[in-house]
């Protein structure tokens, strides 16, 4: 995307032969008595001009910087609250201000935040759980709202003129088991929460996949229907399931020789619970997470795990709105960041 | 505050003798051209007849259930992310949602937030940070913007009608330490960022307080002033700086014996410097915080603390933005809760 160069609505009602208000209205989606042929022409001389969206949305109607919208489960889950800075920061670049909300997953929640935001004026929407009403999403992004994903869509996603960002979660796992087995160790277990999230489903997915390719079979697989945690699929409860995780995972026979958890808060609560048996990390078991969030530096040993560039996911995510708000019409894209093994002190040779 | 009990706006209006638009405008802060005398009697009504601002901020303009706003430095400090989601619990059984903002403890950007939060419509704020901009806040409460503030004001606030609702921060780091003493301990250090907010500054007292009232003097303070740390008062980097403070601690002669960190996110970075450094905790020296946060429960080992009551916290804070909004003129008021000393594992008898 080129950046502004300082473009006003003034010439981009020029070049496209049609008035400062046309533009504005299109700009502001009021575009209700607007001919095809007029928004077309609009369209395509914002996008042959490059007249950033960042821009344009200043000159929204509050006058101030315009908001985007950012969706997360709940911050209480540290990668979530992490991810939310990072985009605070990639947006603030743009001249966006970000505006939170905690979903818990809540299908309903999720939907009364989208359209007060929507009410509110706010024409971008970040969202880093899986939308549930996929209905009623389209029907806003046909009038003119952008939207982020961060969690992978399935391969009928159901809606048309998305963008996805997010890592590629199949190779995340893979690079995890590879750092594992490279260490010697075959007795491999994954800890996750029941897999219903399209990110878990890829990471399992990713487990097996090298799992396989390493001949070590399927591998454990130990979910929270394992250990029945009321709400371990709240995000909120995965330090607990993870600690309950550890007793199960040490009762096994025969035991694992290595854990890895489906994200870092996950793998600080199988830490603890190892902890409170007496079993030493990584003396008597291996444990990688999956996120780098900075208290991951700070367990005790420190976690090894398998890096989200929040920055990177945050900034492509914030480009994307920015294109999107310039041409709603365009396709939908995908954009897969690559996630980074970290080797901390929580894994050594078996 | 009483219950709702079903009244509309058209029976404030019959028994204030107004027209139901006045009590529209009234609750929309759209006074510009009403008689005081009318915006008296109209608030008087709605006081006498328990009319909840939660029914009435209902009528708002987006028809949606209305929003409140929350400014936290950053929600990378799971203090902050867990008094988020505790205020969305509490302002979802009034019938409010909550937009949440990372302001950096940055004025411009709260200033900002604050600004396009009231131009959205949004009547009700609670902040978790200083309010820098004392005047452009003043400004706003006039107009009937309802504050909560999270944060003791000083004895001078230069905010009126304004409502606080915090634990006492005195007693908190009291209980602290009397927790160290009953244990025998006599050489205490207590570790904090910079003391520059009011909550800091309060808990440095009650150190103070209770160390002389135990006849230990004044004990050792070690703040980021000691270890430079470029960003340790940015919230974000306090573990960091408590990972770098357990080496300066071991470092000093005599050694304490017991830590008490100005909050759980820093006794983390703490017991993360111990670990490295081979001290044992509690053996070699007990840690106390001062939190609470649900990963307290999940360290090695897992952390003694000052809890701080988030429901309880959370709930007075709603409750107060409604009163507020119900009777826009009445004085400010402050509300201190309990803070409860939980005993875990990092505390032990010297």
């Amino acid at each position: 995307m080129r950046e502004s160069r300082g473009l006003t609505i003034q010439d981009v009602a020029k070049v496209a032969g049609v008035s400062p208000t046309s533009v504005s209205n299109y700009l502001n989606d009021r575009m209700g008595e607007m001919r095809p042929q007029t928004r077309e022409r609009i369209a395509r001389t914002i996008r042959d001009l490059g007249y950033t969206p960042n821009s344009a949305a200043r000159q929204l109607k509050t006058g101030n910087a315009p908001m985007l919208g950012l969706l997360v489960p709940t911050v209480v889950n540290p990668y979530y609250a992490e991810l939310a800075v990072a985009v605070d920061a990639a947006a603030q670049k743009k001249g966006f201000r970000v505006i939170l909300c905690n979903t818990q997953r809540d299908p309903e929640r999720e939907l009364a935040f989208v359209r007060e935001l929507v009410a509110y004026g706010v024409r971008g929407i970040l969202a880093a759980s899986v939308l549930h009403n996929v209905s009623a999403m389209s029907a806003l992004i046909r009038r003119g709202v952008a939207f982020v994903l961060f969690e992978t869509l399935g391969p009928d996603p159901g809606i048309e003129r998305v963008d996805v960002v997010s890592i590629n979660h199949v190779l995340a796992a893979e690079r995890a088991v590879d750092c594992l087995v490279s260490l010697g160790h075959k007795s491999i277990a994954f800890v996750t929460a029941t897999p219903l999230t399209p990110h878990r489903l890829t990471r399992l997915t990713g487990f097996r996949n090298a799992m396989q390719r390493n001949g070590l079979g399927n591998g454990i697989v130990l979910t929270d229907e394992d250990i029945p945690v009321s709400t371990a699929h709240n995000d909120a409860d995965l330090a607990q399931f993870g600690h309950l995780a550890a007793a199960q995972l040490m009762s096994m026979q025969p035991r694992p020789t290595a854990v890895f958890a489906t994200n870092d808060l996950l793998a600080i609560g199988i830490l603890s619970g190892l902890y409170k048996l007496g079993v030493k990390v990584p003396d008597d078991i291996s444990i990688v997470g999956l996120d780098d969030i900075q208290l991951a530096t700070f367990t005790s040993p420190p976690l090894t795990t398998v890096r989200q560039p929040f920055a990177q996911i945050a900034g492509s995510a914030v480009e994307s709105i920015c294109a999107r708000l310039a041409d709603p019409a365009r396709a939908g894209t995908v954009t897969y960041l690559e996630p980074m093994l970290v080797e901390r002190a929580s894994t050594a040779r078996l």
